[in-house]
């Protein structure tokens, strides 16, 4: 059985972490976005990426959601001494040698896919990470800066920098001029199953689905799909989901959100917290399944995947 | 009083600790050899710029001649286990930072001669660090490979990767195609005192008196140029010149490198285990200075440092 998913973030982290368990992870594609993907101290960083393939490879802080276990910030803590710019965005000593060996690699005139590719294998990963495109992407957002009047700022400036802390105007994807990476399409066309694990619909799978083709691939295999949503008793799990789906007109909700995906499901978990919302989600002509969604470790995980795919 | 200093490696980062408690450090220039440059990771990497630096802003590790006190190489066992090319050689967790800074400022357009200075800046430091040039300049180093024949590999390659085990047959300045960087000339002929501190002949100072101009101008202030000889006793202190001075022609000794600076030098300071060289070298019409070379901490640095300076 092919196993798509689309991904982003903590949650999608845990989510793949049982899905590898649930089936053979040499069957698991996972279809990354790249719309935060950030040049920092000239370093090419796609914390999404980097964040799939660390929990796969189970080199992950499962407390802190990102990044490495034992991880340490000497670098970082230097250059903020050194007063460089982008210093706000921490890259710990470990993450670092990923940054170094993908950044080199671009240089040397590898795509964004093969070097994923790469770094995945030296990780041990046996999931196949797929960059959503390999052109650059990014997810940005609008704000009203202090002085008044709107600004664009890049989806990391809002979420890192600036501590999201910023009112949200309008957010716009990058990739909506750019073209699906290799593989993704072929991916999504040929899984017996595509799954929306319990990312940030807004930051990490609608950049995704705004790459062009991609939603309509997706949209073309709804018998297949099945989500899971992040939203539990009307708060994200993690993240900044509820600030960022008001601004697309969606009710911080599992069922808001399975509003805003319908014409891609077929299927939708929501946690049993939000067994209420079961009915306004079959209205929504989509499959309803009640579990329990909260991820403490991979088993809770693979019970989740296991039970996620069993609607399809 | 103005003092130029031309440098590369720990013998010229202990003098020139010395040089700035008997010169105050905004009247001291130190022309740097950049021939020992490399890309690491996509990386600039200045190993000699980043010596002095770290020696004159006394943030190096004294006890191992070279990088940061309180290193930790994190990120550089991180790409050796992910099988990184060049992981051979070692960057520091808290070098980085400069390494980071530099590179991204060079990719912005800026020059390696004011990277250094906002470097050096940053760091604290009131001396001028001028790299000899901007262009790129490989030390290159002739072996005899394993199956014979010969290979030309990059200084740091011979020196670094290869742990310097090769038989050397010739040493080839790539600066010989390239011009002094900003600044550098007119230092040279501005300058009270030009000193040669007690670096590796070949290895540093050759570099540097290799780039188009820099040698004649030295030449041409002979009067006003005293060098420390970093061989004693027919040892050097550190590093490999007695492997490669025999490859000039240069005898391993004070009075050999005497000569090979002849055409340069009214003043040469040798240790007293070397007195009895002292008439050699006067026979090449140099005044010889005898004192304690040997800089374990800074004030007998200062003492050395003053010493060479009162002989000119």
């Amino acid at each position: 059985m092919r196993v798509v998913a689309l991904a982003g973030g903590v949650g999608a982290g845990k989510f793949l972490r049982g899905l590898v368990r649930a089936v053979r992870p040499e069957n698991v594609t996972v279809v990354v976005n790249t719309g935060d993907d950030i040049e920092v101290h000239g370093l090419h960083v796609s914390p999404d990426i980097d964040s799939g393939m660390y929990w796969l490879a189970g080199v992950m802080d499962r407390e802190r959601g990102w990044g490495r276990a034992g991880e340490t910030f000497r670098g970082t803590e230097e250059l903020r001494r050194l007063g460089a710019k982008g210093a706000w965005f921490g890259l710990g000593d470990l993450d670092l040698a990923t940054h170094l060996l993908r950044t080199s690699w671009l240089a040397a005139g590898m795509g964004l896919s093969e070097a994923t590719g790469e770094l995945c294998e030296r990780f041990g990963v046996a999931a196949r990470l797929l960059p959503m495109t390999q052109d650059p992407a990014p997810t940005m957002i609008s704000i009203v800066p202090e002085g008044g009047g709107v600004a664009e700022i890049h989806f990391q400036q809002y979420w890192v920098e600036r501590g999201g802390r910023d009112d949200v105007k309008a957010v716009r994807y990058g990739g909506s001029a750019t073209m699906p990476g290799p593989g993704v399409l072929d991916a999504i066309e040929g899984a017996d199953t595509i799954v929306l694990p319990p990312s940030n619909p807004i930051a990490s799978i609608g950049p995704i689905l705004a790459v062009p083709g991609i939603r309509e691939a997706v949209a073309a295999r709804r018998d297949r799909v099945v989500g899971v949503s992040g939203i539990v008793g009307g708060v994200p799990l993690v993240g900044m989901a509820d600030r960022l789906l008001p601004v697309a007109g969606v009710e911080v909700s599992a069922a808001g959100v399975a509003g805003y995906y319908r014409d891609l499901l077929t299927a939708w978990v929501v946690d049993r917290a939000d067994e209420g919302l079961a009915e306004r989600v079959a209205e929504l002509g989509i499959r309803v399944g009640i579990t329990d969604t909260i991820m403490a470790n991979d088993l809770r995980a693979e019970a989740l995947a296991r039970y996620a795919l069993s609607l399809v």
